[in-house]
């Protein structure tokens, strides 16, 4: 284990591998894969992506990764599907979609979904975020596929939260619907040289008018970009560059990342409990207090507490 | 709450009905009520009824309804909908169906969902079925309005469970894929007047002759029914009352109310442990963890074990 994370702190892209698919598979050994990445943590400015289907979050990262890579940042992208190991198909589009950067060794693509790990991917995604900074990636994309209220959490998960509109979908509402609006750092008008872009603009420029501020508050920036043609993606990195700025200069960049950790910990506390009571189920304890339930000796809050009483 | 308890024990419909929603609602009191109500846990039948939309769940749950006060039976019916309380057109429909019986004392209908309950509706269907318990229903019928792993799970919480499917919708292979072959004691073939009935009955019957099963288990039975009608009721009823009476000589229905307690004692268990690591992000014990966690001084699996000693 302490070389295969050595050989990732190398950027070694088959170790990078395993130590991702341990983290997917909630292998046994992740508290020690943990403890040993525990120093690298926090190096990399995290960037989520969310947004509707088809509103061009695969093609708006992959531009992301040219420009920054064309900048020299060494660049990772999670493709996280929360729902289901079975869409591969569009995450396999995905992955071809960014083949063009798989001979290059500064930039790391993996798609991954939570299988066995204790507290899904609320805790698998910050750990995945750990490998791929061990690595040495100084920005990571966290993209999620799909769209609903686990997807939202984990782009929120992030330092900074892209949520992508297009004209014409009726994006604006439902991106207020869907409480994207409350997590969004910068929004992205993709598709903007298409007809409505404009009114889509003044839709979120109008929203975010009528939310309160605080002196010192961040505004959420509103970017326009045409991703399949390349178009507006430096506008895009400006608007991400300019509110880690802001995250540093504010004292965020810290709290934020505090609120991360303290979900991420709890997601994993949760999970371990989650475990200790299945594996009291292999014991006697749970089915003794169990009877006794059933023969109305005891009730099942009792019960608990008593269970609770023997982890 | 003694009042409440012993009142509802005399079959008050109005303190029946506030101690359902003291169960709905997560209330504090909840663990008194429970362990006011533990000495008449599973006096009564429960019966699960679980199919897809359109089956005719509600109109089959009404004519049992009929047939059960008909051979002098004090009957309540849960109906249950874990997705989320805005379905509440369908659950109103189904209650004004059911409108004929709100003036008679020996029935007890009421739809529920699980807003604060600990350990959601796992937890809170076996509560309010000690609720309609304690109020002396001896069957309870637990009917799962939608479809999905969490009706199924619900439906499987009962002595005795009723899988419903109507010919020409595909149910019984949709029956094989959504898991409902393993949990059904009796298939219920609804709308058998209809083309295509006899292939559905023949289907299940084949899919059944497949599973192996030892001498002295249960043979799941298949019956006809036309509910809008009123026909093949009767046998419904009489298949219900012969899969009872299998439970009790065989010994099962002892062994299936344990396993069903420990499934409730694990998920409150489970939903006490989340509180309280909740009421710990008041405190200072996991922000400090977070803390550490984010500065790279600590990893998250020994912040989380930390965290958990704390409890």
């Amino acid at each position: 284990m302490p070389t295969l994370v050595a050989k990732a702190r190398e950027g070694d892209p088959r170790s990078v591998a395993r130590l991702i698919s341990l983290v997917e598979n909630g292998d046994p050994a992740l508290p020690e894969v943990a403890a040993a990445l525990a120093p690298y943590a926090g190096r990399a400015q995290v960037v989520g992506l969310t947004g509707s289907p088809g509103v061009g979050k695969s093609t708006t990262t992959n531009e992301l990764v040219k420009a920054l890579r064309a900048a020299g940042r060494r660049v990772g992208v999670l493709a996280v599907d929360p729902s289901s190991p079975f869409t591969g198909g569009a995450i396999l589009g995905d992955r071809i979609r960014m083949q063009e950067h798989t001979t290059d060794r500064g930039v790391y693509i993996r798609s991954m979904s939570s299988r066995g790990q204790l507290g899904g991917l609320s805790a698998a995604t910050p750990q995945a975020v750990r490998v791929l900074e061990g690595a040495g990636c100084e920005v990571i994309l966290v993209e999620t596929v799909g769209v609903g209220q686990a997807e939202v959490e984990v782009a929120s998960l992030a330092d900074t939260t892209l949520v992508l509109l297009a004209p014409g979908m009726g994006d604006a509402i439902q991106a207020v619907k869907a409480g994207v609006l409350e997590i969004a750092d910068v929004f992205v008008i993709n598709k903007a040289d298409r007809p409505g872009a404009d009114a889509t603009y003044r839709d979120i420029q109008g929203m975010l008018g009528l939310g309160e501020r605080a002196a010192g508050d961040w505004r959420p920036q509103v970017v326009r970009a045409t991703a399949v043609r390349g178009e507006g993606i430096d506008d895009v990195v400006a608007a991400i560059e300019k509110h880690r700025a802001w995250l540093e200069t504010s004292g965020n960049l810290t709290a934020r990342r505090e609120r991360r950790a303290a979900v991420e910990v709890e997601a994993i506390a949760l999970g371990t409990l989650r475990a200790r009571i299945g594996d009291l189920k292999e014991g006697t304890a749970l089915s003794t207090l169990a009877a006794a339930v059933a023969a109305g000796e005891l009730d099942p809050y009792a019960a608990a507490e008593q269970l609770i009483k023997g982890l």
